[in-house]
């Protein structure tokens, strides 16, 4: 019998507990202030930008959209990111991921103010992740993953985890916060260079998927009783779907469900995380701007 | 039968290198040179300071020692920090750790220039490595390690790795180098809150032991050929000793040796190669301050 780990009902948690912040906030004068910055037309980052600036308005956050066209140039995206650093009523800015080609996102995220990185990708806050520096930002997807642990009764410490994913946005990320002391875990990072990756995934007790590869992680690499959480969003073609695709995550949902002891289903576990913990972001920036 | 990894012979060889890239240097007009600071009069600290500028004096560095009292405050410490952080003729600046309880020494290691802090330890360094920015300094330590295992001729490309110990100077550096592109090997982190830990070393191809318990790893817990690099020097009582105690490392020597394919050995492993390191970091900081 297998738990679903229902990341819906975890990020609405999340979001209530927010509302009793803001709302402090509120009663000392401020009001958080996010800025989403969207370069371009990408129709599925118009979609994740919409939803942002719309649970800001929901949650009586204050928030900024601010939308560039397809050619802006580096110069151009700099100047606004500059306009918010200096923006008092802004304390966090995100930059929608990927911009266009001639853009170069390394540079945009170093030179966001860290203190308003409320996607954690600058190298400042790369390294408070890495030193336990408990005043950084923690990228959204990661956080959202500790949190899933948490909210589902899943004991991370002395525990043998599988972080499947070397990316700086998800894998190392969330292999530094299963290993801090706020983790404590037992951590193997996995990647394309593992061998006998199923043996590997056998030995653990919490598994990360975060490959990007649709159904990757099956039954015969998962132990009887093991947590999983799926951070994957492939889509796969599928005549019999209106749109003529399905989502599904890097595991494979059902052979696994059967087997594991709790497990976030695509969509519905990891996904609705990321924009909780990136509101919870903000108000912590907003919090530290006022300390 | 064992492979004794020479670290003397290794950490000659990158001076060797160095030699070269020094003389390089010079005949474009620029010396590179390394500043060590050493607060108080703790023994050990005075001997590896010591040791520090007669080796930039051998291959001919500019270097500098400072040295404060045991009193100094930290705005001492600072100012001597950003003078250093200013004279054209340092690339390097090292302060001696661990200084007096009344120092800061995170505080010191951020005002360090980050293109001037050769222990890599500035927060900038942190994320360059997280990130595996190759402009960025690693701590010679695990630079040191990593170095080893490459001479030793240690795969570490789909290698399972076990590194024992999650600090910030050991650990989560060695962690993050042997998972990176450069490294590519499966890396799992062990620590004090793991469990089994017999169990997870004896699957490891490499061990790296950075723990600070003297003979802590046994040969019951390293899997037969495998790759053992012990970072460790505690001091242990022997009467039998001119000194009164012996030095060892984190593992077992003999025990351990007679089972894996190779071992650095304590005295003479790890050790030699932090200074090569050191050097190797100020040389590439020289050649970084003029392209």
């Amino acid at each position: 019998m297998s738990k679903i780990i229902d990341g819906k009902a975890v990020a609405e948690k999340v979001l209530a507990e927010c509302v009793d912040e803001i709302q402090q906030l509120k009663n000392n004068g401020v009001t958080p202030g996010l800025a989403v910055v969207l370069v371009g037309e990408d129709p599925a980052s118009k979609v994740y930008v919409g939803s942002k600036v719309r649970k800001c308005a929901e949650l009586g956050l204050h928030s900024r959209k601010i939308e560039l066209p397809a050619d802006a140039s580096q110069a151009d995206v700099l100047a606004v990111v500059q306009e918010l650093n200096e923006d008092p009523l802004i304390h966090g800015i995100l930059v929608q991921s990927p911009p266009p080609p001639q853009i170069d996102e390394d540079a945009i995220v170093k030179a966001i103010d860290p203190a308003k990185d409320v996607d954690g990708f600058h190298p400042e806050n790369v390294a408070k992740l890495a030193l336990e520096d408990a005043s950084g930002f923690v990228p959204c997807t990661p956080s959202g993953c500790m949190r899933l642990l948490k909210e589902a009764g899943v004991e991370t410490s002395g525990a043998e985890a599988v972080v499947i994913g070397r990316s700086m946005i998800v894998g190392k990320p969330m292999a530094l916060l299963l290993m801090s002391k706020q983790g404590n875990a037992t951590v193997t990072v996995a990647h394309s260079r593992t061998k006998e990756l199923a043996e590997v995934c056998r030995r653990a007790d919490i598994i990360v998927a975060a490959i990007g590869m649709p159904e990757f992680v099956t039954a015969d690499m998962v132990k009887e009783g093991a947590a999983v959480i799926d951070v994957g969003i492939n889509r796969v073609e599928d005549p019999s779907a209106k749109r003529g695709y399905r989502l599904v995550g890097d595991v494979a949902y059902d052979e696994v469900a059967a087997k594991c002891s709790a497990i976030t289903p695509v969509p519905g576990g990891v996904g609705p995380m990321t924009i909780a913990m990136l509101i919870s972001n903000t108000i912590k920036a907003a919090r530290q701007s006022v300390s």
